[in-house]
């Protein structure tokens, strides 16, 4: 199996991973199929959304801050409990179409590993179906 | 790929897409697997629920907007960013069983095509593993 | 294709069904691939998270209940709309890679059913792809 390293540097930040995935799909020789990216965290995710203005994931991340407060109530008590909620509102996995050897993104799509209590390095698992 | 075509009516709406899925899955003739249901878009998105009362699509939809309530305050300038919050919720593929040739679907389940930013023409794509 | 029955005993709750998952995985003898999870109702939903501090699974539904108040309003006249948006907003399925014959979660993970309009007996669906 794929791993992807990713060090984010904010305690919220979504990071563009399109290129990593891109390479390994291609070196990967997978013709046909389906790509599955998969995050072994809980308190970071995955999504696909626009990656053309960086203002999209701003906004998204800051509607996610204003859905889950910080305030709560908890009552897990390592305070990092909105991430946890944030990770499954998104999900751990993305499952993108593989045509003629490439990711079959839509003309506007990225992928993004949504970090939600950061900073950390974090791993991203990809698996290849054909 | 196969690829469905959806003239959506409407800013915010559910389509249900479950017989056109139904039928290319049927009509590609694969036996057992999965059938991952792919939607190339960032301001809509794809979600399984009850497709017997219409009620139930009316109320997720009513749901999600006063969680995203337009007035934001958003950074992204295209004034659509609610829309791709919504899309990012709710996610850009659902995945379903394949059983003897058909979509196993559970009894009251139905496949949406979820429009935030219509009326639009929009694509989903169809991908069939065994 | 595999079948797991739960009984679940509450409104709203998580159901750890990590066990139940890696021994159909382990009993199948899927070597190397995916594990499609599926919840074929309209008020559950699958979700990844944390099981090693319940608290955390206790801290999602709070916050979900938080999101989705009771009140609405709603049309949908079975009462339960709130248990239909929560299902849409954590998803019908989560998907696992599957190494050497074993699901591959992230240290911290398990899957868990969740549950929005119990107590009632649900399904949960299981499909391995190589």
């Amino acid at each position: 199996m794929k791993r992807i390293e990713i060090r984010t540097t904010e305690r919220d930040e979504f990071v563009d991973i399109t290129p990593l995935v891109r390479e390994e799909v291609r070196r990967a020789g997978a013709e046909d199929g389906l790509c599955l990216v998969y995050c072994p965290h809980t308190t970071a995710g995955l999504t696909i959304n626009e990656h053309a203005d960086p203002a999209v994931a701003a906004d998204i991340l800051a509607a996610l801050d204003r859905l889950i407060p910080g305030d709560g109530p908890w009552t897990h008590l390592e305070g990092n409990s909105p991430a946890h909620v944030k990770a499954s509102l998104l999900g751990a996995s993305v499952q993108i179409p593989i045509v003629d050897g490439d990711l079959a993104l839509g003309t506007w799509q990225g992928v993004f590993l949504c970090e939600f209590d950061g900073p950390r390095t974090r791993t991203v698992w990809l698996r290849f179906l054909a």
